[in-house]
């Protein structure tokens, strides 16, 4: 059984912002010559997520007003967890929405995906440098 | 290490719906010849999911009213997604809740289950023809 | 490939709790011997989740508050789930927030975590004996 590790970095200019790493992954999975297997990409922070979504400017629009109504970060009090002296209380809530991991399926060296899928990193406490985890391993 | 792949292909009659496919998992696992490894089941469309929950027809009626109050799909306007011509912004959002995917651990060649656990794909934009992606791997 | 299995038994004392298992994972991914895998942790029942997020007091009684406001408890008549004599349908809803299950990368014999990654049984329906199952496999 083969396996591949890389880590991406990243640091959103935003709070809150999402980054297509479709094209990351799809090298890695070139780099590891695995053919036949799984792919694992994770968020390696707490208030970051890994999804698989469409690409697309106004569902991404679309994302930050529903997990702002679901999950607000104002006010700040209304988190228990801000009174660590941080102010993302909000963000380990969108996180959990989101999700912090995909699972892909490899099949003859390439990512076995439907129509749109595409996968992004989601940031809900940007303006840190932070870090996703690929992981695949295989024949 | 053996590799198993397999696509179901679904259309859901209604915008949003749940279909049972354990029995169609267990075939494919039957048919991978694998004893020990995992089993990824994923949709492979974007306004959909796979989950694991429970048969009971009293909970999915309760998911389909809940989804709605999380992630209304009228007025359609109030998506962004939708000047794109589409009217499934809302299907977008119910999948982040519900996932897009479950992987299952794989022992003595069974689905290593509790037991109540059944897996699902959910619909939340039907009236399409959509799939689902089976992958399992091991020994 | 190896595979190892072990399922961990919990009964938490409220309707509603988070358990740290992190250092259960690891003692089940040394005794696996594996180096280089994925290593599955799941809920087995229907109304737990197992996620990863920060093991931080404050952030979990925003979780309890947060998870109450989406899917409240009560009133019970409100979930046709609980016509079946149950009184838990909440708890389906709040599983399928914070998710069934993680899927963690093994490298040199690790968990390959980030610097504040702990991994949590969720339970939402407690008061009885529930299970959950790690899953590894590698080399």
């Amino acid at each position: 059984m083969k396996s591949h590790r890389k880590e991406l970095w990243f640091e959103v200019p935003e709070r809150m912002g999402f980054v297509n790493i479709t094209p990351d992954v799809e090298g890695e999975l070139a780099a590891s010559g695995v053919q036949e297997g799984l792919c694992l990409v994770n968020a390696m922070h707490i208030t970051a997520s890994v999804f698989i979504n469409d690409d697309e400017r106004g569902l991404h629009a679309d994302y930050k007003r529903w997990l702002e109504e679901l999950a607000p970060h104002a006010p700040i009090e209304n988190y228990l967890h801000n009174r660590t002296g941080e102010d993302n209380g909000d963000a380990h809530c969108k996180r959990q929405i989101m999700g912090r991991e995909v699972v892909v399926a490899v099949t003859e060296g390439r990512l076995d995906f439907g129509p749109w899928e595409q996968i992004f990193y989601g940031e809900f406490d940007g303006r840190r440098r932070k870090r996703v985890l690929i992981k695949i391993i295989g024949d």
